[in-house]
């Protein structure tokens, strides 16, 4: 399928009819939109002439502090001044793949890996090799082979991209007593850590998680984003660089948006001032608790026999495994027919793997819809495979590469 | 200097009691913030779910048939689905040099251009040559030298980047019966135009230009911007590019930012739709007319001989062209002790030109400031050619590239 191909797939798939376990949708029917309100337009009436005005591409210094509060909380010591904005957590990866990668250099991700960053590195003509992960995610010993490899074929590697908490697409959680040892092996190769986070306070039981960045600040750069926790509309998201690459972000930044909005960096930063934002993170946990519940609940319940899955303990996404017969991909259409939409998992691959895994987000659609999404994919999956025993699998061509379009339509 | 140095300079030039004829911030004390303040307010109440949750890389449908209809205030008639809305349009220029630039790519510029530009193409490697300008903007003759220099020496020309309208900072405008010849030229050669347009609806007459895009629709990228007729803190701008390439542009503005900030394009989309806008950049234009008269009568009656400048017809910016014997670079730091800052031309070359002459921007002091920062400059200047013609002139070593700050500290 071309891009607009699936774009037409994915206008279809969000008709209202349609269940979309697809997209990457937060939910924000939790935020208190009256008061915020309020704040905003107090923002514009009295701050205006700032609010409304070109910013430094360092981003305000209030921000910054109070960045620096809420990594905090996964045991982040940062300054302030090596804190930059972006906008969003995709501008961030955007700026530091600008910096590092060279055209044919090599970037280290898991596989499947964030759809959004693998079109990132393509853009920077880096190329991809994809490491295992199992239920405690990355695998050292793969990582150390990977390296490994990709030295003795005289390849560059600029950086280790991973999603240590909750990953996107596949629902797990890099373990505690693995982290210094991915750590380590990075040192060791002297590759440096692109550490993602965006799901780290999504904990369903409140649970966090030493970040990376908090065991080895010198060699890890850490993107974080507001999209998550609280709108991801405003598009504020930073980066917390080493001190001796913090010049050449901003450089970066300014080169490409000048600076990020100031009316959207007050009102984060009024939102973190004002409201209650720990208690209202708290209810996300629980809203996307119920869904992952009533998801896994689903699946137990209709999936065909031999499909597998993650059990995320916190985030957006659950990665699953079909049977050997069926293409995810191919599949698709008849799923988008039958009223429900996923991302097939090749999206999630730079090599073309992943036809047999999908990505199934349980964000944004109701407890009862997630269910009903469930029965009806179930169903199409059990179709599939009945036609696959009687006229053997139908094979795709393999695809590489991120096709799938961004999360307003997935 | 480096970086750091040059933004410390700028941190003393933005005291209040130096007058900053430096940046290029808009003026915004005409902004009707009460009844904006109100608008947002009832955005975020109302379509709330809307504004904070992410959106398409393609930008709202709504606000691009109204970019379509302010475009038309320049005779460009293009249709909103080849409308790609970006984080300001400097974004724009990000996109575009990414689809087309490789490193070792040739753009060429007027000499001198923007810095933001100059910084971009920097940024992916690509080299820039210059073509003079005149009154009249872009030299065609010196344009066709350039193409025929460049593709002799078997040299890749990727675009043309230009300024026509009220140029940064060189304060002309391409004169209308040029437009057809440099497009032509252009075409001959099979280089692409790109179309800078943040200044053509501040002419301080209310005249506009036809825009290059609406001459040659299939040959020109148009950028666009709303941070100098609305709100440059909001980071909205748009890309009218060809229709072939408008499916790039939209992926590699997923890859750099996923979207556009939704709650900033339904702000922007509510003003054109309820506020008379063409009255609010009337008001502008008058403004800006007062601050230019004021920047001119003030270096008529205060500069020595031998300094000459342009006298711009709308837009932000005068370029000044001192002596022999001054180094502008050089005498900027006595300039701030001084009171007065502006921005040296070097940062406007890549090539290390420039240190005859300087940027004086009018947009944002009132004009009484204005004349009071031109007093002043005349005066670091009289005395600095006092001291260049007792002990000969001060040379610096040349340095080449963008070298100045964003906006904000400019």
């Amino acid at each position: 399928m071309t891009a607009s191909e699936v774009r037409a797939l994915f206008a279809v798939a969000s008709r209202p009819e349609v269940v979309s376990l697809a997209g990457g949708m937060p939910n924000l029917a939790a935020l208190p939109l009256d008061s915020l309100s309020g704040e905003v337009a107090s923002i514009i009436s009295k701050d205006g002439l700032v609010a409304l005005q070109y910013g430094s591409a360092h981003g305000l210094p209030e921000l910054r502090d109070q960045i620096c509060e809420v990594m905090a909380l996964e045991g982040v010591t940062g300054h302030p001044d090596d804190v930059v904005v972006t906008v969003g957590s995709q501008m961030g990866l955007d700026m530091v793949t600008r910096i590092f990668c060279d055209p044919g250099d090599v970037v280290i991700a898991e596989g499947p890996s964030y759809v959004g960053a693998l079109g990132t590195f393509a853009a920077y003509q880096a190329d991809v090799v994809h490491v295992a992960m199992d239920d405690e995610g990355l695998v050292p010993d793969a990582l150390r082979e990977a390296l490994r490899a990709a030295e003795s074929a005289g390849r560059r590697v600029k950086f280790l991209y991973t999603i240590p908490n909750f990953h996107n697409p596949a629902g797990v959680t890099l373990a505690v007593p693995r982290r210094a040892e991915v750590l380590d092996i990075c040192r060791q190769h002297n590759v440096l850590v692109v550490e993602d986070n965006p799901y780290g306070l999504l904990g369903f039981d409140g649970q966090t998680y030493p970040a990376l960045r908090s065991m080895d600040p010198d060699n890890v750069v850490y993107l974080g984003s507001f999209s998550k926790t609280f709108a991801a509309g405003l598009r504020v998201g930073w980066v917390l660089a080493p001190h001796a690459v913090r010049e050449k972000l901003m450089l970066a930044a300014e080169s490409a948006t000048l600076c990020p909005p100031t009316l959207n960096q007050m009102i984060v930063s009024r939102y973190l001032a004002t409201h209650d934002w720990k208690g209202q993170i708290k209810s996300f946990q629980s809203a996307y608790r119920d869904r992952r519940d009533a998801m896994i609940a689903g699946l137990e319940q209709h999936m065909p026999p031999d499909c597998s899955w993650t059990v995320p303990a916190g985030g957006f996404f659950v990665w699953m495994t079909v049977p050997e017969g069926v293409d995810t991909k191919a599949m698709l259409p008849r799923a988008v027919t039958a009223r429900v939409a996923y991302v097939s998992g090749t999206g999630f691959y730079a090599d073309g793997f992943g036809s047999r895994q999908m990505r199934l987000s349980f964000c944004y659609p109701t407890p009862e819809r997630i269910q009903e999404g469930v029965r009806r994919l179930a169903a199409v999956l059990a179709a599939e495979l009945e036609l696959s025993r009687t006229f053997g699998p139908i094979h795709q061509r393999p695809v590489s590469g991120p096709q799938v379009p961004g999360p307003d339509i997935a």
